[in-house]
């Protein structure tokens, strides 16, 4: 089957353009001797967690929920950090069920309270549940601050059910930052400071052989951390409009870089103006970041002057300049906004080489939200 | 179970709040003589649409795509309204398929080439496909001008594969105007217009025994248009804080009428920082229309000053005043800001009574993008 023959709105994966994207993320990473555990958050795919694996050079797979790990462990992935906090008794409840089959499993906090909630739940599991202290880049979102680390650190070691692993950074904040050399300074001032916590915990004896963190937007300016140990890039292997905006470590758009093997197939609806057409991706099936927005693409090149607007729950608007005919039916590709928001509204994706539909992957953890 | 014990993020619907809903809506159409057309893609769950059906006086169920109508095919319903244009031969197939088992399932069309196709394709199946004209009221979505509307209404009627059964006029771009005055002057001033249309369609003879429209927000506007048959009414039975931020008919915020029957409970994930927490409920379980954000209550009642912010993917910063402590595990009960693209984010919704849960519904229809 030919890509233009989906239904729509559609989602495509180019097979050939994503393998190439894990390869350059995983041979820069290997150059700098750091290893990836990329973050589930973006693709909820385990056929990609996967592959990313068979890649090689992980560390592991990063969930963003619980849910998502106990989607990724039922694929049968064995390493996997839950990389924000799990605090209510229910989520405890299931992220022990999961630690009981599942010694690879690691888990950050960022709080007292919850540590010792942990602690008490992992000891009646048999099994100290691994654990890192989740740092905050002035970002506020999760994480402690810097100047609390040690002491938390300290507090976290002697609680009996935790296994104290290192520590994790991520500046969420700086992903975007459209300058490299802008976000590399911001990113590496944080991550540098972050490193001082990992000589701290270590020169007082605190168990630190992990220190993971950053994205896709800042890795170049982190693998230069020397204690910096693995990078959690999630958007790399998908790409989106967001990251085709920045600008990469060479100055040209990051998409040169890693360029975009997701995109969207839409359909014109309606087509009874001049200069703009209806279609049938609004907000249920396309994330759209106003400053981003999705980018028309023929032939893998984008098309100046198009762009798309919402028009809706169930419709976009595509404007575009004049000499061109869009009909009622006509099929269009986009780059999208925000690829993970995007594909979480998906149950499949549609994996393509040359144009051709060569298989489908399930987003088994779409919807995985707890 | 208690709601407060759910996992989190977690929708849940108040049931009686829910069939207050439902009875005031059908009593106030009822009145005026009109039918209400629910429309599935505010809850995207057959269980409501059957409720809503069980309410009475109702003409049938709209959907907005073929996907979404097929899920309420296969849960049973008869009369369905598809109120977008169906315009690739993958859709019309599907489209057809759906014919072909379901007399009472109508379609609009707003192009001449859509319509041919349409013909076509119905011929083959033996049935004509049952129409609706649908109007564009200056919004530009869909549609097809007024003026045009007599000469394509007669084009529709002599076309062998399609059965004209009246028009469809749908303001989206009016349902929330914050004033219910000067909503209900535009919108009356459209659906007056669309009504001399029905006129012009009966006066030429063609068949027109339907005039369908109108949304929760110009629903009381829209009762007064004599012509108007039936009512597309979504958000009332759910409600969200852009319909609470608007004004009713008697002056009063919209949901003094129709109060919120769905929330959202979500739990503090960080609370490392002094007048805000985070919580676990980001982009992927919680669609946010900045102008009006969730609104965080308790019993039912909004609290003051306590706002919703995004917070990236996975999580919200609920802000509050001073006095109050929140701690990592704590709940809240938010409501949700626009409930159509929050519910595509679910698969189920927590029915409650009096803060127990009674039932689990499925939104079968979640993702029905297509």
């Amino acid at each position: 089957m030919k890509k233009i023959d989906l239904d729509t709105p559609a989602l495509m994966l180019d097979i050939d353009q994503f393998n190439r994207n894990l390869e350059v993320m995983r041979d820069r990473a290997a150059r700098a001797g750091k290893k990836l555990r990329p973050h589930a958050k973006t693709h909820k795919c385990p056929e990609i967690a996967w592959r990313q694996i068979a890649a090689g050079n992980c560390a592991g797979i990063c969930a963003a929920k619980v849910s998502e790990a106990t989607g990724l462990a039922d694929a049968g992935i064995a390493d996997i950090l839950i990389t924000s906090p799990v605090t209510t008794p229910e989520k405890i409840g299931r992220l022990m069920k999961l630690h009981a089959g599942l010694p690879g499993l690691m888990q950050v906090v960022d709080n007292c309270d919850n540590a010792s909630a942990l602690s008490a739940a992992a000891l009646q599991t048999g099994t100290p549940l691994p654990v890192l202290v989740d740092l905050d880049p002035e970002m506020g979102r999760t994480g402690i601050r810097f100047a609390d680390a040690p002491e938390f650190g300290r507090h976290i070691a002697e609680l009996p059910g935790l296994k104290l692993m290192g520590i994790q950074c991520y500046c969420g904040h700086l992903q975007h930052i459209a300058d490299f050399q802008e976000r590399k300074s911001r990113s590496q001032s944080y991550m540098n400071a972050a490193a001082r916590i990992v000589r701290e915990f270590r020169a007082a004896g605190l168990n630190c052989e992990i220190f993971t963190g950053t994205g896709t937007g800042t890795s170049d300016a982190d693998l230069a951390v020397p204690e910096l140990t693995d990078i959690q890039v999630g958007s790399y292997c998908m790409m989106d409009a967001e990251y085709a905006a920045v600008t990469g470590p060479d100055g040209r758009p990051l998409d040169c870089l890693y360029p975009p093997a997701l995109t969207m197939l839409a359909s014109v609806v309606s087509a009874n103006h001049n200069g703009y057409v209806t279609l049938d991706a609004g907000t249920k099936a396309l994330y759209l970041t106003p400053a981003a927005p999705p980018r028309v693409i023929r032939d893998g090149k984008v098309l100046p002057g198009w762009t798309y607007d919402w028009f809706g729950d169930e419709h976009g608007r595509l404007s575009f300049p004049g000499g061109e005919k869009l009909r009622p039916g006509s099929k269009l590709e986009l780059v999208v906004s925000h690829c993970d928001p995007t594909v979480n509204l998906f149950d499949e994706i549609f994996i393509l080489r040359n144009g051709e539909v060569i298989d489908v992957w399930k987003i088994a953890l779409r919807g995985c939200c707890r």
